[in-house]
């Protein structure tokens, strides 16, 4: 039988360093940044050349559901509906008991819904690739991106031996490394043995929920309930399973502990636009080069901006390097540099409880 | 008899480089940019510790006579209307003519209606020593301000000998230099013997009209109809005289050529207020220190930054000596040391016929 291919995407995330255009009630997820289409519907047309259509699945919070559902055009069976955050091992284990209950040999991509992939032909060809070896040799698979510069936001991967005869490309994993500092960076970068955990992982059903007993079993034991009753997806037994669940990311549940985690090797360009910079360098800012995401700009003399106008026209005199988003009710002026610590400012506004512009 | 004193509030500019605050309909002087009164507001209240209540003029255009009216609280008879914008000179002769048609002897403080002056009972007290020179002397006497810092954006006074023994604090002027390059103006400010020129004015009616003959004759040929029919302020008589008289700066048509100019150096702060800069230090914005003029600032971890929100809330991240000002339709965010040439903007947008945004 051939594998059954299924795109489980997490819009889980909050997106807060792409503050004030991604606020709680319009994550990330949702932003038209890239081509006028939203991160979200970028993913989904990806997960359509992976999966066949009624194997793509959104997993995402209660507060999403209808936006979900409105931007994608799923039905209401395929959208996994998590009562309250648990962050990424819960909800890939959800997708997991749910998906696996019909078959345990099908084979999960988990695809986060905010990421920049913009040459689809080649990240399809290379999922189909770690979705063969997954289902073959029941790996953890992860894809494992060759790093372009030193970057200090991405967590590494390191590169083992071969990993099997028949899948030539598929590496075993030596180990995971949090995001580094910058001199190591650079050294990971020199080295050639580094990738970047890019968050994509391929594997069977059968294969991450055994892994989480393995790795993580106070997460096994919050999904026993549902893996009881897989076909239950809402409702009393839902939430009291998630109000038991920790919360753990996958990498760090699973991935980082399992014995059987191999890695792919990809050089198609990848992003997880975690920052107004890195939007910035998605979108092609440059010295002398602003980039206009929206709105009007009627003066810009320096040029390397990035402006997110709103309904105003936007004049800029002798700067260079900064976002400048304008959401109606917020303006944030950033360095671009300095765009990653956006999330603090989140943080701040949310302990004043201003939920107003949060 | 006592001297007569009267104000002459000149509020014809149109502050371009504080744009997009200041606009066409809504120029400098009615910005309210300093303890949250407008900048005419304040020049009034001067003016009327110089003046008695019916000796307060203000001359400006017919687009913003409704405006200086409500504002003043003045009568219309007092308020000078011009049918065109024809520059000081012929603003000063307009009230000369009017003025000195009842008394020739009137002694007229030609004052800009947007400077700023925080100390105006030193101020005034000067004004009034300058006002009895005049009247005695028939001297045209100017301002000089003593320089704190080698400013490029003012015109000097080359300061000469005692004018009189009866007025020793006046001094004959040697000369008018216009803007002077850096080192010229260190020059300048290391030999303590110039001052900056105020554009404040002091001469009795006579005098000035005098003078005007002497060095601008066609301007004073323009006056002619005027002064033959002083008491006509407004209609098609004022239209033609306006629409044949030359476009000069009050310095250049009459001051710069004159051999009756004296001046008075005063030490107290005086600023024209002329850029988002020279506002930013009227403020105290300083490194680590910033100003809103209005609106909410919900973060600023940098500081030295001048802001005016607007309603959005404002976030500035690792930013520094911006002046960030959104007036709803127009967001303009500058480097405040190249806040001068924000009348560039103003120019490249007039050209583009955007009278929106202008």
């Amino acid at each position: 039988m051939a594998v059954r291919r299924h795109a489980v995407i997490l819009a889980g995330g909050a997106g807060e360093r792409f503050w004030p255009a991604s606020r709680a009630k319009h994550p990330k997820p949702f932003l038209k940044v890239l081509d006028g289409k939203s991160l979200l519907d970028a993913t989904i047309a990806r997960a359509r050349r992976f999966a066949s259509r009624d194997c793509v699945w959104v997993v995402c919070g209660m507060e999403h559901e209808r936006n979900v559902r409105r931007a994608t055009g799923l039905p209401a069976k395929r959208v996994l509906v998590e009562p309250e955050r648990r962050n990424t091992a819960m909800a890939v284990g959800f997708a997991a008991v749910h998906i696996g209950a019909d078959d345990p040999d099908a084979v999960l991509a988990v695809l986060p819904a905010d990421h920049a992939i913009p040459d689809a032909a080649a990240f399809v060809r290379d999922l189909k690739l770690a979705a063969t070896a997954a289902s073959d040799a029941g790996a953890l698979i992860t894809l494992g991106v060759q790093p372009t510069r030193p970057d200090t936001g991405y967590g590494y991967i390191q590169v083992g031996p071969a990993a099997s005869r028949q899948h030539p490309r598929l590496r075993r994993v030596r180990r995971f490394v949090e995001k580094p500092k910058a001199a190591v960076a650079r050294r990971y970068l020199r080295s050639g043995s580094y990738l970047w955990n890019a968050g994509i992982f391929v594997f069977t059903a059968a294969a991450i929920l055994e892994e989480m007993e393995v790795g993580a079993p106070e997460l096994a034991k919050a999904l026993a309930p549902l893996r009881r009753s897989p076909r239950v997806r809402s409702g009393d037994r839902v939430r009291r399973v998630y109000r038991r669940a920790p919360s753990l990311p996958i990498d760090v549940a699973v991935m980082e502990r399992s014995r059987r985690v191999w890695t792919i090797p990809v050089s198609w360009h990848w992003s997880d636009v975690g920052t107004w910079l890195s939007l910035a360098e998605e979108l092609g800012v440059a010295p002398g080069e602003s980039r206009i995401l929206d709105g009007e700009v009627v003066f810009d003399d320096q040029g390397g901006n990035l402006v997110w106008g709103g309904r105003r026209a936007v004049a800029l005199l002798g700067v260079e390097g900064l976002a400048v988003i304008d959401t109606g009710d917020v303006l944030l002026v950033t360095k671009l540099d300095r765009s990653p610590d956006v999330r603090k400012i989140v943080g701040r506004l949310k302990q004043q409880g201003r939920e107003d512009v949060t």
